[in-house]
C-alpha cells in the first residue's frame, strides 16, 4: 500500500510486514542460504562456505534502498544483493555465493516464500471468517428474514441460510487457497537459461535438495517462463477476495438505515451524525477486493513471457503479487472483524418481512390455493387479492379474507401468510453447510 | 464472437456451436426436462407430466429471438422459455413445467451444461497441444539452440527443453480445467430465494435427483449468489489461455525473419511478399488470450452479488462465460494447429548459436577456467578475451587462443565453446516432463 | 452479444445492426469504394475503374461466412473480401481494387466507420438520458430526501440535486464521446508497412482525398501500430458506461422494497410475487457496464503492437470494439428507458427522512446550538440528546425539548429539525447543472 | 511501489516523493489551509483563525502512521488529520478547522493536488521522450530498414518513419494528459452530503474561492460520487502507458541478438555473458504499463458509487491513483532514458534488409513489372522467380535476371531491388510528424 497514511487502514501490520522489503530481502537471503546448503550436501561447494553463507544471510544486515538503487542497471535487486552478500564474506565463502543460480531463481523462490508466509496469515483470518459464519448460521437457522432478489423482497428465507451461503463460499475458497499453498508454491532453480548447466550433472539433485531445505514443492522443470504458479496464486486470491466482497456487500445492504437488520460492532457515527452506524469494515473489504482482482489480472496477463526470461512481464509480477497478497490479507482481516462482531436484529428482520402487508407470502398463498382450486384459478385469486390490497391499502390477509372466491379459513390464511411456514429447505441447507465444515457449536 | 465475419477466423465451428443460442436453449430445456423427471421420481409431480415435458424439450421447437424479445421485461430468457414450453403442452403437463424453480435455476444450470460440453472440445484440443509438445520435446531433446533472456542470447539450451516447458504448462492447465469440469460444475436449484420452499420438504431430495439426472455435481447449498463455480471456471480458462499465449509468443519470436528457427506449416505469404511465412495460428492464439482473460475478469468481479439474486452482476455472466469458453476453444484449436504443424530448423538454431562468435559460451569458458585458475582470475581472463573479440572482430575462440594468459589447449577451447558441452540438465528435465505425462513415442 | 437469445435483452436492434457482420462488411466496402474514388481523383487509377468498383461495393452481394472461412489462412477477412470484390468485377476494374492498400487499412478504416455510425445511436440515447435527468432535477429541486453516505442516512439533500449530479456526469461523458467521434475517428491508409510505397509520390494526396471521401479525420502519419485512436474510444466508452452504472446503482438502491423512493415505470413482478417492482432496466445497465469496461481493457492493453503490424494485439481489437460499442449502446438505451420512466415518490422520501426520529438533523441542531453556546458545548448537548433519544426511544426533538441544558424554544427546535431548512446550496447547484446544459423546461 | 527494494528500480525518486505519504499529507493540509482562507474571505470564519490554521498546515508536523491508525475506525485518514490539526491550534482557531467540509472533500481535493504535481513530473519526461523521438525521426529519415508485419519482414521502411510514429503517439498522449491536468483537476467541496448546508448560503461562493486559492478547476456541482475526473485521469494514464509500451516493445525487438538494429546506451551484460546488451529500460517500461492499466481499470470500475458517498469504491481509489501516477512516471522516465540513449545501427538495418536475398522487394518488382506486362503476368513472373530463388538458393535478383520471361535490364532489376527506391511517402510522413510538434533541429 501507499505507505503509512493509507496502508494501516486496510491491512493489518503483520500482513504488511509479511510482504515488506524486509520480508522479501529475508526470503531472497533464505534462498541463497538454502542453495548453499543444498550444494554443499551435493558436494558442489564446500560445507564451510555454505555455513558461512548461511550465517551471513540476515536481512537486517542489508540495506534495501541501496540494493534497489544498484539494481536499476540490471532491472532487479537480486544481483546487487548477491554482490552485497559476497562483500560481507571472506573470499573463500564469497566465491560460492549464488553458485549456478540466476537472479530469477532468487526472486521467484523468494516470491514463493513470501507468499507462503503471507498465506498463513490470510488463511488464519479466513478460518476466522468461516467460524464466525458457522456460528451465525447455527444461531440463526430459525431467524426468518426477507429473501431479496434484484434488491426487492421476494419470499422469506432465514438469516441462518444467508450465513450458510457465506460459510460454504469461504470454506471452498479457503480449501483452494490452502491447496495452492501446499502444492503449487515451488522452488525455482534453472540457472542462466533453465538448464542448470553451471551445476554440471548435479542440477536436478541440487534442485531436489533445495526444495527440501526450503519446504517448497520441487517442480518438474524450471518454471522461469511458465508462470502458472504465480498466476494461479493470483487467481485464487482474486476469487477469495470475491467471496469476501459478496459478504461485505450483503452486510452493507443489510446495515442500511432503512433496512437495519445488521450492524457492525464497531460501526459508529460522529457527534454530528449520531444515528450513523457506518459499516466501515465491510466498506474496506469492498475497497480491497477490486484491487486484488486487478493485481491478479496483471499476473494472469503476465503469463505471456518471452523465451527463457521475459523482458517486462516478469518484472511486473513483484509489485502485483505483493499487493494481491497484502490486500487479500486486508480483506480477510476486515471481513473477520466484520462477521465476528456482526449484530443481528431479528425483530427488524421480522418487521421488514411484514413491510409489504403479506404480499411477500403471495407465492405461498398460491401454493396453498393451488392444492384446492388448481393453478390457474389460484393464480387469478392471488392476483386479484394482491391488486385489491395495493389499491385499497389493505394487508394481503384482509384482502384474501374479504374475497368470497377465496375458500380459506382465517386460520388457513394466517398460516399461509406466516413466513415461518414457508422456509422450505432452509434449515436442511444450513445443516448441510455446517456438516461440510464439521461445525460443533 | 461478432458473428460470421470474424468468428470463424478464431473459433472452430463445433466450439461456436457449443456456446450458440441453440446450445443454450437446449441446455435450458435439458434443465426443465430433468427437473420434471426428478420431481416425478420424488412424487412431487405426475410421471406423465414429466414424460410430456421431456418430449417437448427440444431446442429446434423454440425461437431464440422471440424468447429474448419477451425476456426484455424480466431481464432474462428463462421465464419466456418456460411460458413457450407450457404453451406447447396440454394443460395437465403445462402446469408442472418449471415447478418450484426460478429463472436463475434454469440459467445457472444451463450455463454448467454449456460449459461441460464446450470443455470437452477445449480439452480435446489441449490434449492435442500436449501430445504435440511431448513429441517435439522428445524429438529435439538434443537439438541445441540459444537460450534467450530479455530477448538476448544468454547460454545454450535445447529446443526439446523449450517444448518440455510448454508441455508441463499445458499439462498442468489441462489437469486443473478437467478438475473444474469434474468437480465444480454443479446443478443449481434454489427456487425464488434459495429455500426451495415451493417443494416443501422434498427440496434436497429433488436437488439430489436432478444432479443425478444431469450428471452434474450436487452443491451443499444453492449457489445463486455464491458465484465461485462460475468465477473459478473463468479463472481457469484465463490461466489456460495464458499458457497458450506463452507458447504462441515463443513461436512468433522464433519465426521472425531474422531468427527463422521455426515456421508454421500453414504460414504463407502473398504473391507480393513471397518470403513471408506469417505465423497466423500463433497470432490468433495471442489475439484470443487477452479477450479470455478480460471475460474472466468480468466473471471474477461479478462475484459481488446482492442478497439472493444480483441486480446486474449475474446478468453480466452469460455473455462473458460464453465468450471465455469460445475464445479458449479458439486459442486451443489454433494452438494445436500451430504446434502440430510446427517446422523446426535445427541448422538455423545452430547458426544462430554461432552468431555471437562464441560469446554465448563465455559462461562455460569461465566455469572451465575457474577450475584451473580460480574465479576472479577466470573472470578477468574471459572479460579480456570477450573485449578483444568485440573490438578486433575476432571469435571468442581466437581471442582465447591468442591470449597467452589463457592456459587452455586448442582442444580444451573447442570443447569449452561447444554448446552441446554445456546443456546441463536439459535432457534430464525433458525426461521428467515426458514422464509426467507418461509419454510413449 | 451471444446472439439472439441474450442480445436483444441488453441491446436495441439498431445498435446490434450497427456493429453487425453486415455493417462491418459495408464499412469495409465503403473503404474500397472510397479508396478507388480517391485514387481516381489523384489519377492513380482510371475513373471508370473507380466507378465500377463503387457500384459493386454493396454488402448484400457478399457472404460474410464464406469470406471469414477464406480469411482463416491470412488471419483476417480483408484479403478474401478484396478477392471476392475482384471476382465480381471485369478485369479492367478488378485489377485496381484495393490498389496500394493493405488488409489493415481496410479493417482499421472500417472500424472507424462502424464506430461513427454506432456512436450516433449511442449519443442519441445519452442525450435522452441527459434530458430526462434535467427534467427530474428541475422538477425535484425542492423535493427533500435523505442524503446517504456509506448507505447510511447522513443529512438531507434533494432528489433534484441527485439528478443534477447524474446530469452533469452524463453531459460531460457525452461531450467527451462526441469529441472522440469528431476528432479521433480517422482514415487509415499506409500500405504494406506504412509508407504507401505502392502509390509512389501520391500517397499523402490519396490519403487526404480518402479522408475527404469518407468524412473521417486525416491522420498525420498512418496509425497501423499507434493504436491511440482505438484505445481512446474504448476508454471513453468505459467512462460512459461508468457514468450510467452510477445512475443505475442509485436507482436500484432507491427502488429497494425497504426504501421505495423510486420505481421503474416498467418494473413488474410475477403473479407469484405481486409486490415486486423489479428495476430491470437499471439491472441491465449494471450488467453492461463491467463488460464494456473489460473490452476497453482489451483495447488499451492491445496498444503494445509490434513494429508495422502486430501479431495478435491488432486481431484482438475487432471483437472488443464491437462489443464495447454495442454494450455501451445497450447501457445507454436501457438507462434512457430507466430515467425517462422513473417514478418518484416524494412522500416516501419524506417518510424515510423521518425514520431516524430527527437524528438525521443532528448536524443542523449542532450548527444552531453552536451559535448559541459554542462548538464544544453544542457537541456535548447534541450527543447527550441523541443518546437519550436512542436509549429511551424518543425522537430527537423530544429529547432536546426535555433537556434543560438545551436553550432552544419549541419553534427553534422544530425549525432546526426541518430538513428543508438545511438544504444549503442544493438548489443553487441544481441551477448550475441546468445552466450547464442550457435546460429550458 | 512495494517500498525501497523494488520502487527505485522502476520509479524516479521525485515521482515517488510526489505520491508519498508526505505529499498526500501536505495536499490534505493544503486543502484545510485554503478552505480556511476561502471561508475567511467569504466572512464565514475569522481571518485570524484562517491565518493560524494556514501556519499549522505543514506536513512535517504530523505523523502519517499515527493518523492512519486512528483512521481505521472511520475508514480514512481525513478525520484524524483534522483532529490532529485542531490539537495543534488554540481553541479559537481549532474550532474553525475543516469548517463545513467532510472527509471526502479533503481527500478528493488532495488527490487532485497530488495528481497535478505528479503530472508535472510525468509530463516533463514525456516531453523528453517526444523530443528524443523527433531527433531520431529527423536524423534517420533516410535510414532504410525492414518494415515488419506479424514480425516478418514485409517491405522497406525507414527508421525515421518508425520514430515519427512514436513521436505522434507520444505527442497526442501528452496533449490529452495536459488537457486533463488543466481542465479536469477540480476542487471538491460538498460537505456531509453535497449540499454544503453547514455553509448556509455561502456554499458556492466558498467553493469558487477555494478553487481560486488552490488553482484547481471549479466544478459545476460537487463530484463526490461522480467520479469522472478520477477515472478519466486513470484512463489517460493507461493510454499514455500504452503508447510507451509500444515504443519499448519495438526497442526490445530491434535489440534482439539476431536483429541488433538498436541498443540501449546503458545496456550491459555480466562478465559471464559479455555479449548481452540487455534492454533494461525498455523492459521496465513494459513492466510498468500493464500495472498502470490495471490501476486505471480499478478507477473506472469504481465509478459505480452509491448515493452521496460510496461504501468501498471510493476507498479503492487512493492506492490505485497513487500507483497509476507513480508507475506512469516510472514508464515515462525509463522511456526517456531508453529513447534518449538509443544507439542506432544503420549498417545492421541494411544487412537485415538484404537477409531475404531481395525477396523483401518482390512487391516493388511486381509494381515495376505491372507497368510493363500488366498485373496478372507480373504476379506470375514474380512468384516464379521467388520460387526459384528459394528452391535454388539464388537471390531474387539472380532469379529475375536468369528468367527469360522477365524483360528487365540488369539496371532496372538493380533499381527495382533497391530498398531506397521504394520508400514511398516515408520522408513526407516524417516531415508531417516533425511539423506537428514544431520540431527545429
Amino acid at each position: 500500500m501507499a505507505g503509512e497514511l493509507f496502508g494501516p487502514i486496510f491491512v493489518p501490520d503483520p500482513v504488511r510486514e509479511a510482504v515488506s522489503d524486509r520480508a522479501w530481502l529475508q526470503a531472497m537471503l533464505d534462498f541463497e542460504a538454502a542453495l548453499a546448503v543444498a550444494e554443499a550436501r551435493a558436494r558442489v561447494i564446500p560445507l564451510q562456505a555454505a555455513e558461512a553463507i548461511g550465517a551471513a544471510c540476515r536481512a537486517d544486515r542489508f540495506d534495501a534502498g541501496r540494493i534497489a538503487r544498484k539494481g536499476r542497471g540490471s532491472g532487479n535487486p537480486a544481483a546487487p544483493l548477491a554482490s552485497a552478500l559476497r562483500a560481507a564474506l571472506p573470499d573463500e565463502a564469497a566465491r560460492w555465493v549464488h553458485w549456478g543460480a540466476t537472479s530469477q531463481d532468487v526472486l521467484d523462490t523468494a516470491a514463493m516464500l513470501v507468499a507462503r508466509r503471507a498465506l498463513d496469515l490470510v488463511l488464519a483470518d479466513l478460518d476466522g471468517v468461516a467460524t464466525a459464519c458457522a456460528r451465525l448460521a447455527d444461531a440463526h437457522r430459525a431467524t426468518p428474514m426477507a429473501g431479496r432478489t434484484l434488491l426487492q423482497q421476494a419470499v422469506p428465507t432465514t438469516f441462518g441460510l444467508k450465513a450458510a451461503g457465506w460459510l460454504v463460499a469461504v470454506s471452498e475458497a479457503t480449501d483452494r487457497l490452502r491447496a495452492i499453498q501446499r502444492e503449487r508454491l515451488a522452488v525455482e532453480l534453472g540457472g542462466a537459461a533453465g538448464t542448470l548447466s553451471a551445476l554440471g550433472d548435479q542440477g536436478p539433485h541440487v534442485l531436489a535438495l533445495l526444495a527440501e531445505e526450503l519446504g517448497l514443492a520441487e517442480p518438474v522443470v524450471p518454471w522461469h517462463t511458465a508462470r502458472g504458479r504465480v498466476a494461479e496464486l493470483g487467481a485464487e486470491l482474486a476469487l477469495t477476495a470475491g467471496v469476501l466482497a459478496k459478504i461485505a456487500l450483503d452486510v452493507v445492504l443489510l446495515a442500511q438505515t432503512e433496512v437495519g437488520e445488521v450492524a457492525e460492532a464497531a460501526g459508529g457515527g460522529s457527534s454530528a451524525m449520531p444515528h450513523k452506524r457506518n459499516p466501515v469494515a465491510a466498506t474496506l473489504v469492498r475497497a480491497c477486493a477490486p484491487q486484488v482482482q486487478a493485481q491478479a489480472g496483471v499476473l494472469v496477463a503476465a503469463m505471456a513471457q518471452e523465451h527463457e526470461r521475459a523482458a517486462g512481464a516478469w518484472h511486473s509480477e513483484w509489485e502485483a503479487l505483493s499487493r494481491a497478497l497484502e490486500l487479500t490479507g486486508g480483506a480477510g482481516a476486515r471481513a473477520r472483524e466484520m462477521v465476528e462482531g456482526l449484530r443481528i436484529d431479528p425483530e427488524r428482520m421480522r418487521a421488514n418481512l411484514d413491510a409489504t402487508g403479506g404480499l411477500l407470502m403471495a407465492e405461498h398463498v398460491m401454493v396453498v390455493l393451488t392444492e384446492k382450486v388448481g393453478g390457474p384459478e389460484a393464480s387469478r385469486l392471488v392476483e386479484a387479492a394482491a391488486s385489491r390490497a395495493r389499491d385499497e391499502g389493505l394487508s394481503l390477509g384482509d384482502a384474501l379474507a374479504t374475497d368470497p372466491g377465496v375458500e380459506l379459513s382465517d386460520d388457513e390464511i394466517r398460516r399461509a401468510l406466516d413466513p415461518e411456514s414457508y422456509l422450505g429447505a432452509a434449515d436442511a441447507f444450513v445443516q448441510r453447510a455446517l456438516d461440510l465444515v464439521g461445525w460443533r457449536p
